[in-house]
């Protein structure tokens, strides 16, 4: 079975909290791994962040996220690049070895879903060995087809791993975030590629609710409401290897609205009954049976 | 260059004109071609409605729209079934060979895409040849990666034709609609795909805006508004041997809002201004070289 102690809680999923507070409350929930993002961070402070987690102990599984590599004007650009080598070094500052990558969308006026790829590729070219510099991988994260133009225009698995393959594996991976590929009939397929490569750099959950909201951004579901099967994908990034992190990283205005604690725990609970996997009755000691007993196994 | 009358308006895209508005300023606009929805058909008369159209002397392109046959109920499977029968004889009464087919969504509480595929499958292996005895083909339309949970579990033209070929092509096809595929870099190949097989029963067009609305609904671009690359799109279909109509199909609450007439006589200039191919420098006869004049080539 999953073991529970893989949940990384995403900083995003608890906003309403602070950083000390989510560092606390994961203490006292016995989470033992978050995923952060810059700007809280930042605005903490990113020394300060580091020493709080280290202390209480906590791991830091992601820093989210760089990216947004897809600008044409050269002045743009080279502020796009600057700001991601701001981000490699706090990432390793924060002592997380994965920065995920969200890709950017097409620029003002651009039609041209390949050429903005490209760029992302020339960036990374540069970007990929500066964060091996200082200890940090790459992630490169599809984000959901509707996204394509005004936020990401990497939208399959299949596409980040086109772009991931350019680079060594310790350098560029993938995210697989059940969110934006749920979806894909290819995308199991493309999972068992990234493992075999590897690449799966990091694995983030968020159930698919509908109706989606305008701008479709903050209605991510909590595990277990929507139309995802978790277990099964979960499945599939175990399948092929993977057994790192597991972040529960949910957009949800009605959950940032709520009491920052009570949701934690909502999440711990909810990722025990989708994710974590049920002993079956056939894998289970039997209670009854003559087999029964911590290491009998039924006939 | 592609020819100007293959344009088709599809009912939707200016729904405030009754059917005796639609056909009158078509005719005026020199638009030959509709595409028409079965809603306000039934309402204005499925008879009478073919009769107008008939003796406007104007065609119509697809009726739109069969589907959403994935409910587990039996009850509920026995209505949809019958609604698509009912479907196919309205397409037969109005004179069009093309029914188009959205396939319906995950029924409440179901998580399995797979599942849901198979039983519009298993239901389309009944309506098929029932449609193809009143002369009709069937198009199945994939739906933009958005609605896969709640209006169309078939999310890429690559699941479309998987469902597609289990018939002859003359029975089912699909429906290429750039809204819903823009973003798929492997849409190109099976676009080729389809072609081949002589299955691309329906083109529709709309283009791609952003910030979507809540329910992603009704903003459908206006051709030329939004980030595809409409003139590229209908390369394709163009190159895989597609020849027939083109139907201009937007879901767009700003532009029903507006005259509908007016809104018509744009849609037909957009039309020609980003999807007719403009005849390029190297085509064109020259104004003034010696090798000007009708037949001439630029040496």
């Amino acid at each position: 079975m999953t073991d529970p102690a893989r949940l990384s809680i995403n900083q995003m999923t608890v906003r309403q909290l602070s950083l000390p507070e989510l560092v606390s409350s994961c203490v006292e929930s016995g989470i033992g791994q978050v995923g952060l993002w810059r700007a809280p961070v930042q605005a903490y402070g990113v020394a300060e962040t580091a020493k709080l987690i280290r202390s209480a102990g906590l791991t830091v599984t992601t820093l989210c996220r760089a990216g947004f590599l897809t600008a044409l004007d050269p002045a743009e650009r080279a502020a796009a690049l600057a700001d991601n080598r701001r981000a490699v070094e706090e990432a390793a500052t924060l002592g997380t070895d994965t920065l995920v990558v969200v890709s950017g969308g097409l620029p003002p006026g651009a039609r041209d879903l390949r050429a903005a790829r490209e760029r992302v590729a020339d960036a990374l070219t540069g970007l990929a060995p500066y964060a091996e510099d200082h200890g940090v991988r790459l992630a490169i994260e599809p984000l959901h087809p509707m996204y394509a133009a005004d936020r990401c225009v990497v939208s399959t698995l299949a596409q980040a791993l086109d772009l991931a393959e350019r680079f060594p594996a310790h350098q560029v991976g993938v995210t697989v975030d059940t969110y934006h590929v749920w979806w894909d009939d290819q995308a199991p397929a493309q999972i068992a590629r990234a493992g075999a490569a590897g690449r799966i750099h990091s694995f983030q959950l968020a159930d698919w609710t509908t109706p989606l909201p305008e701008g479709v951004l903050n209605v991510r579901g909590q595990l277990g409401d929507g139309t995802v099967d978790l277990r099964e994908w979960t499945g599939y990034v175990e399948a092929a290897g993977y057994t790192g992190p597991i972040e529960v990283e949910l957009f949800n205005e009605r959950l940032w609205a709520r009491d920052g604690r009570e949701v934690l725990a909502e999440t711990a609970q909810r990722f025990a009954e989708h994710v974590v996997r049920q002993v079956s009755a056939a894998e289970a000691p039997s209670a009854t049976g003559p087999a029964g007993g911590p290491s009998g196994t039924p006939a």
